[in-house]
């Protein structure tokens, strides 16, 4: 049972988790906390959070766990606003989905890495963004990933995955540079990829009837395009080595399938569609 | 009104095809035509179609419509193969991808650009394949993109149109290299792209945990990799300048934004997932 669980971003994630850990009878209080009071009306409107709060070191006075929400690019700067309010007992976590950023970001902050500091990021979301876009189910069945610091404690540990698992999601752990490795794979050359395909076609002559002529597997492919620009620019910027390496795999391979339409290389084409298709469909299902 | 429907090639196109006309009413008796008796005998089984025949020049014969939705690489062929069974009062059109290269078939199995000869692309699918997948609503308020030649008559046209009306779609005309063009950035680049990020992934070492960490990003992002690879082999390499063309374009804006991580351009980033996220969200909605 959390007595109180203070939100630093209270958005999809942050509101996704309030409304799940409220719904499973698992917290008291939940104090909504954020630069922009206005936002922060809103979710207290919605019965998301009971308590809003603007200066971060008083929200964070008094909390059981601090979980910071906001875009990763701002992490250092919260850590730093709340530091002086974080009393030795409060656990503190995150939602990143960059890790070696955050930790990098609490050891400047802090000075060292605090022993209740368990980093986290939960595989869970949707192209849409803000506290009106959250709800309790988010995490249903999701993994969260967590990647202690050799400072994290085993309590902290526990707690975190505690909270986690009230939401309904499955927790793993990992290392922070594996962690990065594989998300910068699976969903930030991803996003990477969509945002820069909608582009290239938003600028074509064509783009009103391109557009117009997309089918559902198109919009399926672009959805992720629709996700928060200010976001995954962090997110970009902040697992930068990793995903630059991601991407440059994935142009040397997309350059050999260049070749190949080039050369009308009907095998090679037909082996890597096929290996690609089996894949997906052994790991994704539908 | 159509007496008798050829459909040549009865998988998730033709198959929809054949449901939806059965469903209007707007057809008495549909022949569905193949190699694969076995294949034929499933749709008939399921009902699709009324009468089944492998001897492609027999099955076209009394028809008032035949319709080609084989996979484009084989459209020649089955030209060829139907050629000698065709009067000529029946229609011939097709639901090809890629319509240059169905054009160049036709000039090439027929000699010249028979009068009845509409070329047809409907903007619709999924990433299942087979008649098993098919279903009467798949056109529903889809667009049906008609491609006609110089030597396409009104007449001709007038009736592919209307078939395609009564399966409650949207038809369109435009010209072939324009429609190559739209279809290589809309679709075929999109598919090239899946495929080929999916295969890059099942290389790496951590492919298992890759996909088990991917989020519902990333499944839909992935969805168009389960598609058939036959059918998008074919379609690459018969519309292969126009896919190219968009795949250098696509590349050229890739390798700015890889720069600009590099070089931390947190503005030129931003820029651009702004006016892609823009893009999308106008023109897509979900």
């Amino acid at each position: 049972m959390i007595k109180q669980l203070t939100i630093i971003g209270v958005g999809l994630i942050g509101g996704s988790l309030a409304r799940a850990l409220k719904r499973a009878g698992a917290v008291d209080e939940v104090v909504g906390a954020g630069r922009d009071a206005q936002h922060l009306q809103q979710a207290l409107s919605l019965g998301v959070v009971d308590r809003i709060e603007t200066d971060l070191a008083v929200a964070v006075q008094g909390a059981d766990i601090v979980v910071v929400a906001t875009p990763v690019g701002a992490t250092e700067t919260v850590f730093r606003s709340i530091a002086p309010g974080l009393s030795a007992d409060t656990i503190l976590t995150d939602v990143g989905s960059t890790k070696a950023s955050v930790v990098a970001a609490a050891q400047a902050a802090f000075g060292q890495l605090p022993e209740n500091f368990v980093p986290a990021h939960p595989i869970a979301g949707t192209e849409k963004s803000g506290v009106e876009a959250s709800f309790a189910e988010l995490f249903e069945g999701r993994r969260i990933i967590l990647t202690p610091t050799e400072n994290s404690t085993p309590q902290a540990i526990i707690r975190v995955r505690a909270m986690w698992e009230q939401t309904g999601a499955k927790v793993v752990e990992t290392g922070v540079e594996h962690h990065d490795d594989v998300l910068a794979a699976t969903s930030h050359l991803p996003h990477l990829l969509a945002f820069s395909l909608v582009d290239t076609l938003a600028q074509l002559d064509a783009k009103q009837e391109v557009f117009e002529y997309a089918a559902g597997g198109f919009r399926d492919f672009t959805r992720i395009a629709s996700s928060d620009p200010e976001v995954w620019h962090d997110i970009c910027l902040h697992n930068s080595s990793a995903l630059l390496k991601m991407l440059e795999r994935f142009e040397a391979d997309l350059d050999k399938l260049r070749q190949a339409i080039t050369d009308n290389d009907s095998d090679y084409l037909l082996q890597v569609f096929r290996r690609a298709k089996a894949a997906r469909d052994q790991f994704c299902g539908d």
